[in-house]
């Protein structure tokens, strides 16, 4: 997948984008990221980019200019077939792992980082498809939100990850929290592993695990079993937590 | 604030903690980021942070054994007063802007970043205060979390951004999505600004920007209307924009 992402700060994408799973994956071919600087577009001579918002108010709004220009290049770039243009913004749709499986079918998508107090809106009318937000909170510019993003979706690629079944086991894959985990040694400072996960029973692990998932779902976020469905073993499980909670 | 990273990453956070509002905020001494890597802590000669989980599965699960000591080595700093300690999980409660504010007024925060399967559950029962998810979604470690939540938070930190203004009037702060921006030029390629913003009524254009910003809400996250303690101004607004939607 090709993600493009125009942003005022393309340094900032250096290093996460270059550890780990993300590194891999971008050696391997299996994702690209282009970048294009908005500053790089400014006709202005002093490389100016944004200007004060109509109407007052403090902030600084990002003109259209520099933007339309960014969009028209880029657009000539795919013979006049843009495609999808994502808007960071805390007013979008809240990011969450079914729109990152989805959105890990496109081909190309383009990613627009905002800054300041915002974009001028004719730039959100003419270009933006789709305007996401990762959480109900503040972030200084669009950047880590496209990180986030970028990570989220790519890790949903054919290839990304080494292990397919990793991705199925996590929390949300199957819309569940994930149960706990344990690694050697079987005590540490005291400290014992759960006697069911050193049993060799791989039924009762399963039904243990099973379980915690649930419990942990039912005391932490509760919301999301309204989602799930439910074998009824789970809600023979539910019951059994209930009452011992 | 101080922030102590714990991550098997640092280097992760080069790029987007340099740049911008953040680089300033740590020039100005406002925001400090001490790292740990986890890997320093490994006692195994091959420097081995991770094992096979207890009861099968795939993925790895960080050790006790690193992450007890690198616990402890930051709490001897701390002459035993182990400051709050977060760790970045998606079974976490939801980050949103309230949180963010809560947690600037800290002196120090401790943040554990997890990656591959999970970290033994035992380190998280005898360390972790606080499990944080910035959202409903899967990251390939914590380190990005990490970069998200310090953002947040820091702009609410006094100093950090030039000015208080700017951050009152952003979507949240006052439970209400952001009104639309636009600055210079009042035409662009045949697309106009409102009339209104060019009128210097400044009691037309805020009441035109809480239409705005209601409408928007309304819209785009309803589910944030319920939260909001609406003036009977506001209530006259919605019902003009219920009839004109």
């Amino acid at each position: 997948m090709i993600f493009d992402i125009i942003t005022l700060f393309p340094e900032m994408f250096e290093s996460p984008m270059n550890t780990s799973i993300l590194r891999r994956a971008q050696e391997k071919g299996l994702i690209k990221l282009n970048f294009y600087n908005i500053r790089d577009f400014s006709k202005n001579k002093h490389g100016q980019v944004d200007d004060y918002p109509y109407g007052g108010g403090s902030g600084m709004v990002l003109m259209p200019q520099p933007l339309f220009d960014c969009f028209n290049y880029i657009k000539e770039l795919y013979e006049d077939n843009l495609p999808k243009v994502i808007y960071f913004t805390p007013q979008g749709t809240v990011l969450n792992q079914r729109i990152a499986e989805e959105m890990a079918h496109e081909e190309n998508l383009i990613l627009l980082c905002g800054h300041y107090e915002g974009i001028d809106q004719r730039v959100i009318d003419t270009f933006v498809d789709f305007e996401l937000s990762i959480g109900d909170y503040i972030l200084t510019g669009g950047e880590l939100a496209a990180m986030v993003f970028i990570d989220c979706v790519s890790r949903q690629i054919k290839g990304v990850l080494g292990n397919p079944e990793a991705t199925a086991e996590e929390s949300f894959s199957n819309s569940l929290l994930e149960y706990p985990q344990y690694t050697r040694p079987a005590i540490y400072e005291g400290l014992k592993v759960p006697d069911i996960l050193l049993s060799g029973n791989h039924k009762e692990i399963a039904k243990w695990r099973r379980k915690e998932s649930l419990k942990n779902t039912l005391i932490k976020r509760p919301d999301l079993l309204v989602d799930v469905d439910l074998s009824s073993e789970d809600r023979q499980l539910l019951k059994e937590i209930e009452n011992e909670l």
